[in-house]
Formats: structure tokens, C-alpha cells, sequence
């Protein structure tokens, strides 16, 4: 059995382009729909309601594109909105439950922090996972909200003191907790990773959601008979609903390479 | 003549919190309609024709309350869609021009400075109406992105050092091009006032565009014949996108006070 269609990812902005990175890893013959929702950045600030109304519209908007699989690359989404997959036609992996089970797996101490949006942690939907994993962990939560727009502001340099003294500020006391694996539960935050180790000490083990997410989706494929098996070169599609000035600098950071112009277009997502 | 009818003011956050605060001083008599976007802040890394759009929306729904008088206190849309008031059927003061003339009229030393968001930066006008009011003005200027974030978040302390590390970071350009006087082109920007202080210098002037936009309402109202003489206690109703869950703190930080929980109110903009 195999499927060439897509796999259709989306994310509250660019954020999600780091799962893309890792999914590009792990799977290399496999296209991709990528869906950025540029224009209503950031989803962490925002209600329940409108966090799930931005989600259902996002879906839809994968959906006419005909994917076989939808990826919240969403930590917000993910964690507020757990239960949106449940009535989509096709399966869908989100990016909480497979870095809570991979924290649980690492920790030697069995102090895990676990870092993201407002909305994120408010949800306790990362603190859940991991109980359920290793129900004797003690998790420490802490939502960063100026980390998303340092990051597409294009801020990241761990030697940059704006960059330092904001994770300092935001990272002392899980630092002062002495936990040993840290959740990265929002997709921006890999960039961030050199300034995070320069705070929490070298030996902290980060958990990047791309990476677990990028095994989960292998694995839902492979399952479900839907490996992409036609043999020809993959390629990669990136729909925003907001081309920003500084879109192609930000998406190469995150991306890790900057997406061909012309896989790039606009869309309106109210209108989906 | 007289027209007891409220003010409609709108922004794309709670930034022009700091123009009603203006206006309170300045019209005590007169009641006020305050639209807020805060589902979709902020407008200043969207792109033109998105802050258009927007900017149409909150119009429309003023509009719907039936107000004497808009104004749009949001340094993004006064700048980029400056002519988005020709069409109204009531009187428009923007955020702009007034700062532009008040900045124009108080550097001693001709070297003026504006900070704004991207997009306000971009758009030129502050550079624009400065130079119509003092032609040989050398103007500087320079986009600020993380400021909104930064306020919106309650981080505004000028001894916090990720206020001042990040105001450092932009404001030194403009320190070392020597300007004497410095447009707050955000209305979310006043509440940075100390900080911004601390590293331009005490003898740096702020134009806050608060102030010069509420003389430019008061004189639009008496020209017009539009002053509310009813003698009546003055009302303000807040309407908001989305009622995040650091609206009273981030709202009493920039109103100068709380508003009463009973006067705020959630709207479907997309739906006026």
C-alpha cells in the first residue's frame, strides 16, 4: 500500500518550519503542505475559543489541498486544542504528547521543565504526559512570551545581551530547580537553543518537538499504508496567509535554508 | 451647537489606551467608544494591504456605535493607510501628522529621531510631515519591533535589564546621531518613557502623540460644533477581539487605572 499525497502541516506562523526541517530528515520522499498563519500570529496570547476557531480553519484549508495526514506543528494549538483531530477524515499528530514521552525517557533526575506560550502551559497538557510517563516526575513550567517575537524578529544569538538577559529572566528558576531536560513545548524555540544551554548549563538535555513528531509521523504513515513510494524528487510548498518584509530571513532561520521563492504564496485564510 | 454622541477611537491592540488616557484629561465631558484588536495584534509586521483591510473592519464597527469623530490611535495604520479617513462620514484625526509638528516645533538642535513598528518605519510619514513643518530637520529613524510585545507582556521597569538591554539595542543609533527630541511613533510606547530616558538621556524630549492628538480631537470637536454639553457623567465602554488573560494588567498599565470590568466587552470583528 502507499499514497503520494501530501502531508499537510501548519503552524500559528513560521514556527512550524522546524518540524518541517525534521520531517525533511526523516522523510526525505515525502510532499509537503505547509500552512503558516503569518497574518494572525501569535495563537499564545490568544482565548480557548479563538486558539480552536483559528485551528479549524487551518485544517480546513490543508484538507482542499488534499493531504493524507495534518500536523498541528503547533505547541499552542496541540495543548489547547487537544481533542481537534478527533473528526478529521485523515490521521493527524500533534507535537505535546510525543515530547512529554520522550522528556519522561530522558530525564536522570526526574526534574523536567517544560517551557512554551501563555496558552501552552496554562493548558498543563505537557505536565499530564509526562505524569502519565513517569508519574513520580516533578515538572516545572514556565511560559515565555516574548521568546516567539525574538525569534521572528530574527533575534538569536546567544552572545546578543537582549537574547541573554530574556532567556536568563525567563529561565532562572527552572535553572534553580536543577532540572535536567528541558521541553522546547513551543516550535520557535529550537533557534533558541544555543542562548537556552548558555543558560541552563551545557548539560541539559532539550527536547525539540520536531524531532519526536517528525518519528511520530513516520510511524502514522507507515502504519496506515501511506509512505509516499512513487520514487519522485519530493517537494515542499509553503502557503502564508501574510507575507511579512522580513518572511524569506525569518523562514531561513527556522528552515534552516530559505524556501524557493516561488513555492511561496498568500492566502486568506478567512475566506477558506 | 453641540452633539452628545461618544468619540470612537480604535487600535490594534491596547496600546491607544495611551491616547484615552490623553483624551480623558483633555475632554472630560466626553464619552468614548474604544475598539481594541486584540485578537489580531499587532499590525505593525503585517503587510499593507492586511492593515487596509483591518483598519476598514474597526472603522465599520465604530461606525455601528454611532460616534461624532474617529480616531485612530495606532501609529501602523495612521501611518500606512493615511488616507483611510477621506471617506468617512464623521471627522478622522490620526496620530501622525500632530507628533510630526509637535517634534518639528520642539528640537532645538534640529535632530529629530522616530521610533514605531515596521511598518510605521517604512511608510515614511513622520519623516514626511516633519520635514513639511522644519525642512532642514535631519530626521532618524528606526523600527522597534519588540517593543509592543514587550508592553503587551507588562515588562516596562527601566531597571529590568531586558527592558533596558532591548532599548539599548535600539535606541543607540539614535543616541549617538545626537537628536534632541524623539517621536514615540506606538501608542504603546509612552509606558516605555523611563527606560527610553535612561538610555537617550533625561534632556532627551519625548513626543508622546497621546497628547498632541488629543488637542487636535478637542479643536476638530469645537470647530464642528460637536462638543458633547449634555453635563452628564462621561462613559467609556471598551469593546476587544479577544479578552486575553492579562487584559486588566496590561489595560491599567497603559489607561493609567483599571478599567471597570463591566465596561469591556468581546466583538467578533470579523463578523461587523
Amino acid at each position: 500500500m502507499a499514497d503520494n499525497r501530501p502531508i499537510g502541516v501548519f503552524d500559528s506562523g513560521l514556527g512550524g518550519l522546524t518540524v518541517v526541517k525534521e520531517l525533511l530528515n526523516a522523510l526525505p520522499d515525502e510532499d509537503i503542505v505547509y500552512f503558516g498563519d503569518t497574518d494572525r500570529v501569535p495563537y499564545g496570547t490568544k482565548s480557548k475559543e479563538t486558539i480552536r476557531k483559528f485551528a479549524r480553519q487551518d485544517e480546513a484549508f490543508l484538507l482542499s489541498k488534499n493531504v493524507k495526514l495534518i500536523v498541528a506543528a503547533c505547541g499552542t494549538v496541540s495543548s489547547v486544542a487537544s481533542d481537534i483531530g478527533n473528526q478529521l477524515p485523515v490521521p493527524y499528530v500533534e507535537v505535546v504528547s510525543h515530547a512529554g514521552k520522550a522528556a519522561a525517557m530522558a530525564t536522570k533526575n526526574g526534574k523536567i521543565g517544560v517551557i512554551g506560550t501563555n496558552a501552552t502551559i496554562n493548558s498543563g497538557e505537557h505536565r499530564r504526559y509526562i505524569l502519565e510517563y513517569l508519574p513520580t516526575a516533578e515538572v516545572y513550567c514556565q511560559s515565555c512570551t516574548l521568546f516567539v517575537p525574538l525569534v521572528e524578529t530574527g533575534w538569536v544569538d546567544e552572545n546578543d545581551p537582549v537574547v541573554y538577559e530574556t532567556v536568563k529572566k525567563y529561565l532562572t528558576p527552572l535553572m534553580e530547580a536543577q532540572v535536567d531536560t528541558l521541553i522546547l513545548g513551543c516550535t520557535h524555540y529550537p533557534v533558541l537553543s544555543a542562548a537556552i544551554k548558555r543558560v541552563m548549563g551545557e548539560k541539559v538535555t532539550l527536547i525539540n518537538a520536531g524531532i519526536s513528531t517528525a518519528e511520530a509521523v513516520k510511524k502514522a504513515l507507515a502504519e496506515n499504508g501511506l509512505l509516499n513510494q512513487s520514487g519522485q524528487k519530493a517537494t515542499c510548498e509553503y502557503f502564508v496567509s501574510d507575507i511579512t518584509p522580513s518572511f524569506s530571513k525569518i523562514a531561513a532561520l527556522l528552515l534552516g535554508k530559505a524556501p524557493q521563492e516561488s513555492s511561496v504564496q498568500q492566502v486568506d485564510i478567512e475566506k477558506i
